[in-house]
């Protein structure tokens, strides 16, 4: 059994670190905040007894070593957040992690197999519009035109990790071969295990994000003296494909489309916009589905810019598959769920996590921690500390069955 | 007869002041660009034989003695801009009242009334979301409460007035008083004149601009694990909004509703949007006409808050009566127009100018000079030389009638 005590202490204290003015905590990839969280939980790894160190692209790795000679399981999440997020979306992962390790230590407990906690670098995206960068670089998979994608201020990937003190290797060393499996905890952000009264949940399968980013161009023209019918007025446009990006998702639940940036040129009250730009998320389990609703979004888009001589763009940032959580792994979880005398519930994610990076390569494992009232990447996030306790410890059963197997 | 080369090379020459990088404007009123764009108009003022002031907000003031003591005129327009604006909008009007002092001193002319030309301060409101700055001053409206107005630095008007170096005396010591007119040059800004075939026009009022603040706040979650029938999506509940706006205004021609700035929160591609902010810009030559659509929106807006749990806050940021120019100077600048053998076409001004402050105080008359495809705000705004030709020539002509008058 885990320590409970001491993982809410350590969740408590990272949550200090890029803390915003209403309670939330605000840490971008290779930001001062982010930084010095790392150094944070580097503390935590040595306390644990891992070996730290970091690879090319920043990822904070603590590694235990196995008895034997076998591939190395993966544990970990992340420590980087939404612009005004929680304290528990990424540290809740990334902190079990390291206390189901402490544990093992501290009751001698031997593993046969290297363990390898893994923080993974900006798993959400937020600060580049490119997420997952840590686990895409963990199986290969992050090129270097990756790296010239920019912030908004117009710093690259690559800048801003050379800024931090990494990219000085090839990014193919941070390849990590021979890997057994990986398995994560993380918070549910949404609320079917609070629907069904349980803290803790197998999940079966993660939803692939496709991001998008429209643009749709008119043309600025004064606001009072260019009558209504011979406008091309951008925003209006975007406006109908935004409500209607909602219709259409709403026909094929449990799909989500979601339009969470919007950026107008030239944004003046008394200027009719000529530039809207625009990110959708389209997120479902179901490839085929999701593949549907992006055709009749942009279907509809394109509609609406030929009848109002709008000039439409639509660019792809990222189109991540759908991946199922390991048969044998979900089994492992289950078991732990039922020894530990709890109502065992399966469920998909909605939200992307790092082990999507991971299909076709390595089996991966999740756990769900319920969320109250489902809020995430909000400072209104909240697990209990009953549920964080149960996450990891059905993480440090499975990780021993997983030893096993 | 005014010199049009001067007038034009006058044109060019303010337009370097401010350039944006696609060959448009941006000057925002005590701007460094705005203070020298001043420096600059108060040496033409001074070539044309005009004492030059700067009252307490700044507005730019040359004054001509008049030959018997009698009531002033006023002649004049802006010069500061919106975001990425043209060249013509504001300075053919300050240039044009220059050229006509000028050409009546060169020709030795000589006027009983005294004449001021005013360059005013902040016209078109895109620093602080409020304008006629200047021209409220003029008349006495300009309230100390209104320079606690904050530009999105967070920089009030009194500051930046400060800063610019005015603002030591009294806000009453900016009040004109004993003022027999103010007439205007300004391009036209849409493509009635085009249509038409002539190069000015008489204008016969300006619809007043109802300015309104939006505030719709949802909640922040996350977007894939959010189920589409259980979100507080504030931009989805927005874009409807916005779209009917349009619906709405469009059953009211020629009145318009122009939604031209907005901000959304938290603003990242995986977050549903808690708070959306946006203006809307309403206007119409009939202020009845206006309030409907008004009444129309907001009732919409309340229905769709109600209907997805938002909530709806709605600000005043300015609400600016229509205004009808004087008949009087009307038939002047008509029988001025027909003098010069061109055909008189009259026609309201959607836009708003600094010719509505005046309401009720002093008659106003207003010359438009015929825009190319009707575009302003605009760096493609364009109104060709022997169009300005004519507005400046109307505008001499006028004051000569209406100096004797």
């Amino acid at each position: 059994m885990i320590n409970i005590k001491r993982l809410t202490h350590r969740l408590e204290e990272l949550a200090q670190i890029g803390k915003t003015p209403n309670n939330g905590v605000k840490r971008f990839s290779f930001t001062k905040e982010e930084q010095e969280a790392n150094k944070l939980v580097e503390g935590y790894m040595r306390e644990a007894g891992l070996k730290v160190e970091y690879d090319v692209v920043g990822n904070l790795i603590g590694t235990l070593a196995g008895s034997e000679d076998l591939p190395t399981i993966l544990l970990g999440s992340h420590i980087d957040t939404v612009p005004d997020g929680g304290k528990f979306d990424g540290p809740v992962g990334v902190l079990s992690a390291i206390e189901v390790i402490q544990t093992l230590n501290e009751q001698g407990v031997k593993i046969r197999h290297p363990v390898k906690v893994i923080s993974f670098k900006d798993e959400e995206g937020s600060r580049f519009g490119f997420g997952m960068i840590g686990s895409r670089a963990v199986v290969g998979t992050l090129m270097e035109e990756d790296l010239l994608r920019k912030d908004e201020a117009g710093i690259t990937i690559k800048q801003a990790m050379k800024d931090a003190g990494f990219g000085d290797s090839p990014l193919e060393s941070a390849k990590l071969d021979n890997i057994k499996a990986f398995l994560e905890v993380h918070i549910e952000q949404g609320k079917v295990l609070e629907r069904k009264n349980v803290g803790v949940g197998n999940v079966t399968g993660i939803a692939g994000p496709l991001w998008l980013k429209f643009h749709l161009q008119g043309l600025a023209e004064h606001a009072g003296a260019t009558p209504m019918d011979e406008r091309q007025d951008a925003l209006v446009g975007a406006s109908l494909i935004i409500a209607e990006a909602e219709k259409i998702a709403k026909r094929f639940p449990p799909a989500v489309a979601t339009v969470g940036k919007i950026a107008v040129k030239p944004n003046a009250v008394n200027v009719i916009p000529s530039d809207v730009e625009w990110t959708i998320d389209i997120r479902s389990t179901d490839e085929a589905q999701r593949n549907e609703i992006e055709q009749l979004i942009k279907q509809y888009a394109q509609q609406v810019a030929d009848e109002r001589d709008l000039t439409l763009h639509i660019t792809e940032l990222q189109r991540i598959d759908p991946v199922q959580c390991d048969p044998e792994i979900q089994a492992m979880i289950q078991e732990s769920i039922r020894e530990m005398g709890e109502e065992v519930v399966s469920l998909p994610s909605g939200a992307g996590h790092d082990g999507m990076q991971f299909k076709d390569r390595f089996p991966i494992g999740m756990i769900f921690v319920k969320s109250i009232n489902g809020i995430s990447h909000n400072p209104k996030e909240l697990s209990l500390d009953e549920d964080i306790e149960k996450g990891a410890n059905v993480l440090y059963y499975t990780l021993l069955k997983l030893d096993q197997a």
